[in-house]
């Protein structure tokens, strides 16, 4: 067999010669054996085992945020979870930022038009504390960094409010950046602080958290995401004329805590130094229990680990699982192992990270070079009863496989319905209740079949191009 | 003309003799007028004037729990509105009771099997403090008031939880009783407090209050409701062992304060002593805009007064708009009313309270004695392009509208989907944002078509026979 690296004429040919369809011939030498998917996804819709998990992360211990007990709690559960599996199973150290969030509330102040009104609001995470006294200034509502940029001197002194018009889960990338880098634009501008409209597709009152940053050389104003609700309200006031906030913040940035990227592996029977990733990220926000984000990524990698690692032989190549650290306010953790692992890169010949909650599966996304559907493209049968047996257009990837794309490892994505995922996204309400068992079981199932795929079959996926631009960032 | 009282022979042949169907022939000196139907309507529908004044009501003042600011300032308004729309309106004195919400918490203790969780939670209204240090206690979960009184000692000393399986709007009445009697029916037995899963039928960790009652000689214990996630964690928690949480109520109840039922009037042309009463309740819960529960009802007969009080000329009868104080804990208004007008219930020959939300219009309901429904038929035509042309199956009423049943007052319901009231009820995601503008016109146009068919058509309702039971109380 070739090797994975480096991508030569021979592999493609090789490749592009694999079994096409319908039914691929398929023995133990020479690739997935429908057997086995009767094994894994068998075991995976029937054991309930992912869900059953995800009750203990959700339930048992919780929100994770980076640096939190929660978070250290989880490290140790998933550890004895995948020794409890017979998964090999080790830590890798990583520094994570620690921001603690604080009493916070903010209010509409009273004026001749209206009378006070409350605010649902949450600190965006990394936000700094307002005065104790709060903030209190007049309400800029635009509706783009550009808008902010453009108003000039109208922007000094204000609360600049980010509003948007998110109405389902495919504006969540257009409209990100008003959350991440708003109060860093606004800052530049004079702002004194800034509201963002939370990032949803459902509200009942309900504010949705999220990553921010600050700029160097910039100043650090305070950041908030008001619900829905809220946004409509200040947008209608607005409408009739000047606007007041008061704002009252107490987050704090601590240290850097010791955390670690929970890696675990079946080693492969054949060629133990060619890697499929499957990923996921154990940390979550602290409101919540994180059940969708991303406690379905994280049981449903473990249980494919699980059951991958009960086959025998195993797979050719060695299946590696790692519950990244810090996805959610850093990226330490997708950081720490691209470098950490820097020289094995190379042999990695895939990469799938479940980020997007734990709706059912709809298919399989790829970024590789040509060929690659060719290679996948025959082993989905499996998949067509759970309705994820095709390839879909689109990318495959997450934000912690970001820093691989430099090594040109290629993403495999098992896509899942992700229409309700905003809902409860970075919100209180992102928890087990949430998740259909079924549906996470699917992708359980799904997962599993494509990591043993991946790790089975005769060829190895060719790795993309490099990219021209700067390493893609992924919205999480 | 017959007069409304008493119910005689003749009035009945009369009625029965009314015009019965397809299209009534409407003159002004025989009955409603299709001209009018035409004017109502299409104002109701076009203007957006109900949707304006319920922006007014929820943006402007907010939230009006009895007894506080907000309510007095809604009073105000609502005076000065009917007074801008050239409708007669004064004030009657009610004492409501003043609650006042403090800063509340809770938390499931942490144990061996997990970590501690928060738990979203609002205390019900009229619920007294805990002990500033917190109650603390194991949970007893239950399914009805009969099995607290079925576990006999072992409810002593517990926060008793009352978890149930509310799914959608018509279930709100099988379970309403755990929330106004659980708190009563728990201390009796020994328990320390209360929690209620919310009567809620949709949850975004969205926990919804309302009224409960103590019983005279009954210790009077903390209740307060948990949202549906935090309802199904502690089932899922209690399934595998014990549970003790931590409440933290600081609610309180002060002196009754000076309240008013808003009462405004359209002199009826020919028979002014005979009245047409709108009800709906000016007072709300104190989180949330109350925007359908009841601004949506407020603002339809408010506007229902001023589309008919713009009729040259005047309707037959009076149609009187009351916008009760406290009906959401206390029902201090609708008593006070019945108290106030006993001399006059006789010649109230219909009554009419919106209080389900600002939905679509779905029909007409009755409560009146043998031939209403033929009475009110033959002019519901001009209502059939609402959607809402029929009779419905299913008693009309209100809960400010019970104190009236004694003097027999016909009832008649204009009947809203109510199907998603629920979703928000009593939390603080009654906002503006989820009235529909144009279903609040819809209902709007409904309220004053059936308001001016009952002030005009020739005959009355008879009147329903008098309750062999206690009076009836809606659930609220």
């Amino acid at each position: 067999m070739p090797s994975a690296l480096p991508l030569s004429a021979a592999l493609l040919s090789l490749l592009t010669a694999a079994p096409k369809a319908p039914a691929p011939a398929a023995t133990k030498d020479t690739g997935p054996s429908p057997q086995v998917a009767e094994r894994l996804v068998g075991a995976a819709l029937t054991e309930g085992h992912a869900y059953a998990r995800l009750a203990e992360l959700t339930d048992g211990i919780g929100p994770r945020l980076s640096g939190s007990e929660g978070e250290k709690a989880a490290v140790q559960w998933a550890r004895r979870s995948f020794e409890a599996d017979g998964v090999k199973v080790w830590l890798e150290p990583v520094k994570v930022p620690r921001w603690v969030r604080g009493a916070e509330s903010g209010r509409v102040l009273a004026s001749e038009r209206f009378r006070e009104h409350p605010l649902a609001l949450l600190a965006l995470g990394g936000s700094v504390a307002t005065p104790p006294e709060g903030v209190t200034a007049e309400v800029l509502e635009v509706r783009s960094l550009e808008e902010v940029a453009a108003l000039g001197d109208k922007v000094k002194g204000k609360v600049v409010f980010f509003n948007h018009a998110m109405s389902e889960a495919a504006d969540y990338g257009k409209v990100a950046g008003l959350r991440t880098r708003g109060a860093a634009v606004s800052a530049k501008a004079g702002a004194v602080a800034t509201l963002v409209r939370s990032l949803a597709t459902a509200s009942l009152r309900t504010p949705h958290t999220g990553a921010m940053r600050y700029e160097e050389g910039v100043p650090q104003i305070p950041a908030a995401a008001v619900s829905v609700e809220d946004a409509e309200l200040l947008h209608r006031l607005l409408a009739a004329g000047p606007v007041k906030v008061e704002l009252k913040l107490s987050s704090q940035t601590l240290a850097d805590a010791d955390s670690f990227n929970v890696v675990a592996e079946v080693p492969g029977r054949e060629k133990p130094r060619e890697v499929v990733l499957l990923g996921a990220h154990l940390d979550s926000w602290d409101v919540g229990t994180g059940a969708h984000d991303d406690g379905a990524g994280v049981t449903m990698v473990m249980e494919a680990a699980r059951l991958i690692g009960k086959l025998k032989p195993a797979p050719r190549r060695t299946v590696r699982v790692v519950l990244f650290a810090n996805e959610e306010n850093g990226l330490r953790g997708g950081r720490a192992y691209a470098e950490a692992h820097a020289a094995e890169l190379g042999n990695h010949v895939a990469a799938l990270e479940m980020d997007s909650g734990g709706g059912r599966p709809l298919g399989v996304a790829l970024r590789a070079g040509p060929g690659g559907e060719e290679l996948v493209r025959p082993w989905l049968r499996p998949l067509e009863a759970l309705g994820a047996g095709s390839i879909l257009a689109g990318d495959a990837g997450g934000a912690d496989l970001s820093p691989l794309v430099p090594a040109r490892v290629p993403f495999v994505g098992v896509r899942v319905d992700s229409s309700r995922y905003f809902d409860v996204h970075h919100s209180a309400a992102d928890t087990l209740d949430k998740v259909d068992a079924k549906d996470l079981a699917r992708s359980t199932a799904a997962v599993a079949w494509v990591a043993y795929v991946l790790a089975e079959v005769p060829g190895v996926l060719p790795r993309p191009e490099a990219p021209a631009a700067p390493t893609p960032k992924s919205a999480h």
